[in-house]
């Protein structure tokens, strides 16, 4: 039975966000992978879902996080975040300052878009090397039908 | 394939985790309450899990974490923790300071003890009214065989 | 000419925001109210328009985001908000702390919704009485042919 | 009708900011810049305007005020703000730490002054590349007939 109708709308569905952590967990585990956090933000930077595996370290929901939430906010994927924080290390330091931390300027943060492009939300990963981290991130969203971007030319 | 050892020992396992979760929303959709957020924290008071459902409003995995950690930071249940700040609001006040905000004095808040009392973790859940939180926090505890620990004599 | 596309929905136009603005301040000249500083904010909480009338003290963006940011947070409007306010202020000061402030329980906090109930964000008023900062965000809202929801029953 | 006084005089009339704001989107829209928002502070830093177009990503309005107040902080434009944090990053980054993040040191913002070279305010943009930023930024100041000081000699 569905709750009551409140008016706010997500972009991404809690159902799309468990097919996506659960495929991205999956590739962590294929790959024999250190225990990985997944975050799935949705299209206000709200979390829908955080799954962290057992034997993570402690700051990992927030580095994840990060990761995701960086890419809402300057509307690019983790590679591009990386480009800009050895170009500009004075802007990408006070984005940092500006959200809390919360931006994370490394591979493993992944936006999602639909066949048109809208941005639905982001993925962010953390665990093991951010490359590692990125390949789950985008296995995720793949399962789900959507399109990952990483802020590498497609 | 299970990731490799770490050493992190986390108390809750995310497969108690995801337990405890689907038990407490399916309560939450046989209630018909509104859209909930729930968040289970382990030993650390760090996140192994969060959902949130469609629909929710924007500050509700805050406010379940906040639930939850507090539980975790004074060392019992919601209800104690509301009655403590009936009583004395400048006390809760300072704490509320001290961690952020994420000591949120309400019901929906309950600390998760295996059959020795141990604390392994807490839950917290936000959406729908407070008593209605807690219910739905409580089936999912109970739904893994650990205890609830609701702040209330038992 | 249009702005390439950046995939970024925001729910409510910069033209909306410009004609709910302008027709809120409209009303305050005609009321003769103080000074006011409106704050529309989109979807994703975030501002698409601020404005603030010559001679408004230092703090009233603050305030007017707060107004319409805890709407945002809880998903009602602000007399909702007020109410809540009086009955759990332990509940609502920790919400405060939690959002760094952005938690403002008075009237003039209104959501915007559309006509199947759509929450496409919020308006906040601030520099009159509460009660009048509230008449202008409603008469904005109108204005624009969207549904204000202050918090009080329709 | 105008408002009662309240003796806050804010040196940059919220009309004036107005057509700073405009005059600066309509160069944007000439030059098909991705979507911008634009931030005009009074002299005591207080936003009088904010207008986040349609498409931009979340965090611009931080990073466009960021822009302004840096320079009102030290008082110089934001190309004196990068050069600065080329040669003193340490300082710059404390600097960002001191103000929350709202010390963002790259061209786009920039300081408003009279034909006496008084401050009357600052403009922050946000959106495309830096220099377009400016570009616009400057556009603006412009139109209102003051003097825009971007951090480089005249």
């Amino acid at each position: 039975m569905p709750h009551p109708p409140t008016g706010f709308a997500p972009g991404l569905s809690l159902a799309s966000a468990r097919v996506i952590a659960d495929a991205a967990l999956a590739k962590g585990r294929a790959l024999n992978l250190a225990p990985l956090t997944v975050v799935v933000l949705d299209q206000a930077a709200q979390p829908k879902l955080v799954l962290r595996e057992d034997g993570a370290s402690l700051m990992r929901v927030e580095i994840a996080t990060g990761k995701a939430f960086g890419c809402m906010a300057l509307g690019f994927g983790g590679r591009e975040m990386a480009r800009r924080s050895a170009k500009m290390p004075g802007f990408m330091n006070a984005l940092s300052d500006l959200c809390g931390g919360r931006a994370v300027p490394v591979p493993g943060g992944v936006l999602v878009r639909d066949e048109q492009g809208v941005v639905l939300g982001a993925v962010g990963i953390s665990g093991d090397a951010s490359d590692q981290d990125e390949v789950c991130a985008v296995a995720g969203i793949e399962a789900v039908g959507l399109a990952a971007d990483t802020g590498d030319p497609q």
